[in-house]
Formats: structure tokens, sequence, C-alpha cells
């Protein structure tokens, strides 16, 4: 088993990514490297963040899930192995692990300290290639990761809005804006009002409103605004046939709420 | 052999795409996963059809194309398994597989609707990742596809445009706008005039005429207009050094027509 | 040992890309297969011998680099094998491996002739996928090159700008704009001045001057235009988290002037 996967902010068709696959075939000629997302917007810390949370969970245990995000390169910011779940993760210690680690403590971390494992010299502008990409190929090779480093406590967390729950009502946020233009909020269905009570919630986001909640968008006409759950078990702002973000203007970290007559 | 193929309108860094990889490698670790396009306009279901006609032959026999243009997941919509030549499809039947289909009748059409090959709970928007990635998986690793659900007879076909052949005159349609701007069409270089009577053939599109068929870009000067049997076997209509379809605002379905002296 | 990468003009997603992988695996079902980039914008034969001269030597040595940005494809332009160091390479003799070949002399180069190893029948317009993908194919399964044509004895070599040097004073050009927007020089950092008298360093470009090179990005203000020497060893020109091409609108070819006290 060695799924090594990389999430990054260099572009589809930066030569960056291809520069640390072909350090890792070099150490781990077996590896199966899939690329998970390489348009993460510039620096954006906390959209790979919410990226490695939504789709990491799903690739086979044990994969080493390599990100890089790393507007800090060269600077002291740590770069730190984490084990959380069934998955393993290389990665600056700059948040991008901090919806992971919200939601399952990780079960060990160490700090990336040890030079051996290393490609040498080490550029100041691209620890992916030089840092990330050899331990994590020596990883998937079976390495012990407390051989990289030393042990840290606990990772570097951002500042995640909190959902706020009250009788009848519900408040969240904008997490992602997918590919379609879907605004993936960070409101469980476990949250949401169930079937058939959905009928009657109404969900505001940007000083639109949506009335009840959809089970797919093919229900709906083509235009229409609409509130679902999506694939993420999430509640998810939708327009049928377009994209709402577009629509309505809306981006991540913005503020959703829904309410719901009690019953 | 185990090669699996995706092909969707997610985008190109979508994590919708790496969720099924996922999905697939967490089933079948030694899958060979190729992407044939992420970059299918949203929705466009003729156009991921040609793409899919267009390419899937190149593989390996026995190869699985997974196809996700899917604006009617959720409702009452089939998700299919077809084999068409010597290559196995999973798909929704809204006509993704019409192209394929109208040229060659397929084999073997089977209706999924065996809920143990899939996962578990099945979002009701992402039938890519819950139903058919476990699905294809399943297939490189063996599966009698008779398993997957009961019979059909045929597939969902789309309208598509018929060549009209007349004495010295053809007439049909762009089917695809390559990246480079390519005008691809469906007439296929065995309708159109041979050499040495192509230089006298006139090709019609979107008001514009260009004489003679070349045999390639390089043989004009940039910016010419010309006509070519491109490298699917069929006329294309190209702008050396620049982008035909830009030029001359042509897009898939305007009608291109041939003509050329009887001899 | 059966890497083989890709790197083209057609665009990220285009099914071309997709074609060429299934000839691959029709011939090789095991050969690993990367994509350096498809994002080479049309034609640029120069963007591409950077881009391939940076990160090629990355792979694991015997890998199979395919390289198609050809328009003179169909025309009488050569197609070449070459071995360059411990990689090979099959493109277009048009100057593709012509940064390549500057640093390192090819030690064997083919003129691709055998038709035996081609697909049948070739087209006119996509030898990428009827000539250079099998013969990749090929070698990866050990094919002695030798057998593909007859040898050459010197690749096209494009004409690329000299660095100057003078006493206090180097001057050079930008190679490349990266994907944050980061102007990649031909500076190497063996011509530029050591720390500390990298502080007193002067950089013009495009009428801008930086003074001091940085060590990383990190250590200067957002905003901030910088020079350093980037992760290919090189100078660099970077605006700390924005993008140095679009706000001093340079791009490669630009030149680019260091001058710094003796000492």
């Amino acid at each position: 088993m060695s799924v090594i996967t990389l999430t990054t902010d260099f572009g589809s068709g930066s030569p960056y990514v291809a520069a640390m696959k072909g350090v890792i075939l070099s150490l781990n000629p077996a590896a199966t490297l899939i690329d998970i997302s390489h348009e993460v917007p510039a620096q954006d810390i906390r959209c790979a963040a919410v990226v490695l949370d939504e789709v990491s969970d799903r690739f086979p245990g044990g994969t080493v899930h390599v990100a890089v995000v790393d507007p800090g390169v060269g600077t002291e910011r740590a770069l730190v192995f984490a084990r959380i779940g069934r998955q393993n993760y290389v990665a600056p210690d700059n948040g991008l692990l901090s919806r992971l680690a919200r939601r399952t403590p990780p079960a060990k971390i160490v700090r990336l300290t040890e030079h051996d494992y290393w490609l040498q010299p080490v550029s100041a502008t691209f620890h992916g290639r030089d840092i990330m990409a050899p331990v994590a190929a020596r990883l998937s090779l079976g390495l012990d990761p407390d051989h990289l480093g030393v042990p840290l406590e606990r990772l570097v967390m951002l500042d995640w809005p909190e959902v706020r729950l009250g009788p009848g009502r519900i408040e969240g946020s904008v997490l992602l804006v997918d590919s379609f233009g879907n605004l993936v909020t960070d409101l469980g269905a476990e949250v949401l009002p169930g079937f058939p009570g959905a009928a009657q919630a109404r969900v505001f986001c940007r000083g639109h409103l949506v009335t009840g909640l959809s089970r797919t968008y093919g229900d709906s006409a083509p235009g229409s605004l609409i509130a679902l759950v999506g694939s993420s078990g999430r509640l998810e702002l939708a327009l049928v046939g377009g994209s709402a973000a577009a629509a309505i203007q809306a981006s991540a970290g913005d503020r959703v709420m829904v309410t719901w007559p009690e019953i």
C-alpha cells in the first residue's frame, strides 16, 4: 500500500508539482500518486484545510497526504507529520491540518527535524520538493514516523467559526465554493430539521431566502436557488443549472442561518 | 489489467474527483487511474459524449470508463454499465454513451440496482462517488457485470445531427472545439473528396469559405483559416497559430458544408 | 522502472492527452504516467524547453519524457529520441530539448524513422499520439533506441540569451513566469554575490529596482517586490503575497541586471 496524495496552491500544470512527483518516484518508484487539488487559491490555507477535511478520509488507510500551501516557507514555521484517524499527513504546521484535527485529535504529531531524510541542499523556498516529498516517499516505504524528528503536543489551530444552535434556529458559515458554484456550509445534516419538517425550513444567506430543503438538484427548475444536504453530508446552497456563488455573490466565510418552526 | 478512466464536468482540481479516486483505491489499490477530462463544461452531456467517443477506444481492452456528467443525479434517471466494443462504461443513462452506441451497438447493458456494490449511505447528489466509483473498482477486480443489476435493452439516445450526402456536396456539424480552438466536425475522411480533388473542395462554416483541404497546419501561413482531416480522421477547421473558434465565432452544433466539382 | 512523463501545450483536461495515455497503456499497461504540464502556452517551444530543463532531472534515471509542442507537425521537421544525462526524451526536433542540450550534450540522438514502432495509420496532425506515444511505450519496455531510426549528430538549438558577466555586474533574462507570478531568471546562484554582500546587491527589471537579496518570501512584508535565489537555484523576482509579473508587467525574455559594490 503506497498511495501518496498532493494538495497544493501551485496551479494545475505547474512544473513544481511535477518536480515533487519526480522526487517521490526517485525514492519509491512503486508509489501511486494522486492529485487532490492544485487549484487551491494562492496561499489560501483555510481552503486547503477544508479540502483535506472533505476528501482525505476517502483514501485507503495508511495513505500519505502531502499538503503544500506554505506562505511561510523558509521562516520559523514548523513542518510536521501527523497521523489523524487512519491517514498520514505531511504539511507545514500553519493550520492546514486544523479542520481535520478539530474533528479527530491527532494520534501522533512529529516535527520534521531529521535532515537525513531530506534532499540536500534544501532550498529556502521549496520545502515541498526538498523536505515534504522525500519524507512522504520514505513513509510510503515504511519508515517509522518517529524517526522524522521530535514529538509535538499539538498542531497550530486556526480559528474556525462555530456553529450556533438555538431552538428552531442554527447559524453557520460557507466553508467552500465548489467548481459548480455550490456553497458548501459547515451545517451538518445532524443539526438540520429532518423531512418532512424540512419543507418549512427557511435558509438565509447574503440577504437571500430559500424556503424548504430539496433532496437533489434535478427536483427543481433551472435557475432556482435551492438548499439541500450535499454529498459532504452538510447543507449546501445551489443554483439549479448555474452558480449560486455568482448569483448571490457569496464566498467562503459568509454566514448562513436556518430557521424552522418548532414541532 | 485494471485501468479506470474518469470523465467529469467537475473541473480540474476538483476535490470531488479526488474523492472518487480515494473510493476506487480503497477497493482496488492496484487500479491505474487516468483522467480523460474534468473540463467538460458543466452539465454538457453532448460534449462529454463526443469526448468519450473520440478517446476511449484508445485504451486497453477491458478498461472501465466512468463518466459523470449528471444533472439528473438523485432523480429517476438510471445508472448503467455498458460494454461497447472492447471497452466498459459506467455512467448515468442520459445520453452520455449515445455517440459511442450509435457507432457500435452495446454488447451488454445493465441497469445498476444492486446496492450491495455501492457505498452506504448513498448521498442524493454524488452518485459518482457513492455508486459509480465503487462499481468501477469492483469491475476492475473482475466482478461479473451481470451481478450489478438488471439487463436493459437499450440506452437513452440523444438526437445527433445527421450527415447529409449529395452529389458533390456533404453537410455536417461541428462536434467539438478543442483546446486550440480547432473545430472538429462529424464529417469523416471517407465522405470527403480525396486528393488531388481535395484541392478544389470548398468548405463553408459561419459564412466563411475555405478553398482546398490542407494536409497539416504547418503547410500554411500563420493566420490562415484552413480545413484538413484532423487526428480523429474527420474534417477540422483550424486557424494556423490561432483559434478558428474565436476567429469565426463558431461552436459545437454549427453547420459545416463541403462542396466540390464532380470529376 | 517505467516512468513516462508528458509535457504538452494541449491544455489541462484535453482529451488529446488522454488519447496518448491510452496508446501508451495499451502497449505497456505497467507504465507509470506523470503529467509534467499541459499548460504550456500554445506552440510556445521556449517555455516547454525551460520547463523540461527545470524538472526532468528530478525523475528516476531512465524515465522517458515525451514532449509535444509541435507547430510543425506533419512537415519536414524531425522527431527524435535523445538521451541527456540519465534521462530519455522523445520530442520534435524543434528546439524543445535545446535548453537541456545546452547544459549537457546529449549522449545519443536518434531520428525516428522506423515506422514499425508507430501506430498505423499515422495522422498528419497528431504525431504525439501516433508516433511519440508508442515509441515511448516501447522504450519503457526496454527497446534499444538504436532500433528507432538513424543517428543524428546534433539537435536543433534555439538561440538562448547569454548571461553577461562583468565586474560587480551581471545581466540575464527572465526565463519563466511561474503560476505565482514569480519571475524565474537564468542567473544562477553561483554568479550572484554571496551573503552578506548580497544585502547591497541592486536588481533591475522593467525599470524597477530591488535592493538586497532576500532569503525567502516570508521575510518581507506582503506587497514587497523582492529578489531571491529560488528553488531552481537561480535568481527570482517575487511579489510577497502577489504576482511580480503582474505588478511590474514582466514576462519571459525581459532583461534583468544585478549590480553590487566590489568588495
